[in-house]
């Protein structure tokens, strides 16, 4: 029940028609007599930046869950980045801190990382390949190199995104075998699919799935459908696979604990939430 | 339930711990199925205009509504102002139209004319004394004059707003009888307390009671109790009473028509509403 003591957490983006936070988060508030609300805003990229520095100034606001097409430039209009929003060179959640200041981070990664490891694979020494440089993407590579992975490899048509990430996670974790250039996933433990491939009917694979062995597990961002064309094709040839909604179930106690509002279970969230996958 | 296709319909003022719209309009909503949602948004006179001028740039903003301490502010900051609310010199809503304009109108007035005449009271011809020429007092006093009152009395310690409102009146109503000065209640059909007298214990009463007839018809704004001592001390005189809480039910069917969302009794909101007085 919303009254003039509830914190209002913005959900920025534009189109809001297929934001789906607010009808996990929202019924978890309630669940949990947490007195706080997801409220949609739709806003446009020419709007964002002046809609952020006003809407900062309400007096009960906690923070905002940001997505496209924002989530690029709200790195250059936050007070602080931590290293993961960072090396993703995105943001999708804003947190107004008691001084007045704006702390930007990032849990699509996240999200999928703590996915695979609830599954049993272990990250560390891993040989990774991340397909997509947008910010999703970015955002995962940067939570498999915080995860210990060993090699990391991207790939994206648009090349200077690629490289420009590759120099981020270079620079931050000298360790880490960064390549570029190919887009052959064959030889890795782990195989994620970053790009929008498997949204429309009629896609090609992502991936050319002759080329992967079923040791190799595969993850997925497209929440289009629960099992999209590279987790079938994946699943048959007897590979683990992780479902796009996956990442979002497990990124979203990391958002609870962010904005202070506790922690949940992902297991406790898809109970919660009103849209079923 | 909260999507990223519902409407928002920003509640402004500070503090916001008071406020009581989104606990009647929500819940009117939901039951009637409006997709659309009044949210709290605590914002200091001098952030309001910035934020003012971002939020109606938002894609699924319909309006406002407006509380202390911006409704005079409003007045300056919306594109076109309906005449309640020029006279008023105040505006407690705002509408996005279309082409992307604001149109700000005041509905406090009309709840209290709106209540009065559903109590079988004609205003038409009417002598009516209004104490207190702030914001409510205003609204009620330009209400008063639209509903067609003959005579109308205005009081206020402030006496450069009693003279500013009653100069407003006096222009846009060239046939109405408008006094200034006095604080006798002696002699009129409708008397409105409409300063704060009453919100704490041990107020005086905002009338010399003594001087009020059984047939004159009191009405009241303060809602902190349904029946203020004034309103009290009104009914063992004899007199009918119109108390706090009826302006407020009475005004929001107007604004659920001035935001296209239908209309609503009086009678019904109170049903679903999630504050009982």
């Amino acid at each position: 029940m919303i009254s003039g003591k509830t914190t209002l957490i913005a959900h920025l983006g534009y189109p809001t028609e297929g934001f789906k936070a607010p009808m996990i988060y929202n019924p978890w508030f309630e669940q949990n007599g947490i007195d706080a609300v997801v409220m949609p805003m739709g806003v446009k990229a020419d709007d964002y930046p002046g809609l952020l520095q006003s809407l900062f100034r309400l007096t009960n606001i906690r923070g905002a869950l940001v997505t496209m097409p924002h989530k690029v430039t709200t790195t250059g209009l936050v007070d602080e980045l931590t290293p993961t929003a960072r090396i993703a060179g995105a943001c999708n959640a804003i947190l107004l801190r008691p001084d007045g200041t704006l702390l930007g981070d990032q849990f699509d990664g996240a999200g999928f990382t703590r996915g695979v490891e609830r599954k049993g694979r272990s990250l560390k020494g891993a040989r990774a390949f991340v397909l997509g440089s947008g910010g999703v993407g970015s955002a995962i590579a940067a939570s498999l190199a915080a995860a210990g992975v060993a090699g990391l490899a991207l790939f994206d048509t648009n090349t200077a995104a690629v490289e420009a990430l590759a120099d981020r996670l270079r620079k931050h974790y000298s360790q880490l075998v960064v390549t570029t250039g190919s887009n052959d996933p064959a030889g890795y433990d782990v195989l994620v699919n970053a790009t929008p491939l498997g949204m429309n009917e009629g896609d090609p694979l992502p991936f050319d799935i002759d080329r992967i062995s079923p040791g190799t597990f595969v993850g997925e961002v497209v929440m289009k459908s629960e099992y999209t064309p590279l987790l079938r094709a994946a699943k048959e040839k007897g590979c683990a696979v992780q479902v796009g909604t996956d990442m979002l179930f497990e990124m979203i106690p990391a958002y609870l604990e962010f904005f202070g509002f506790g922690t949940a279970t992902p297991e406790q969230l898809r109970a919660v939430s009103q849209i079923k996958y």
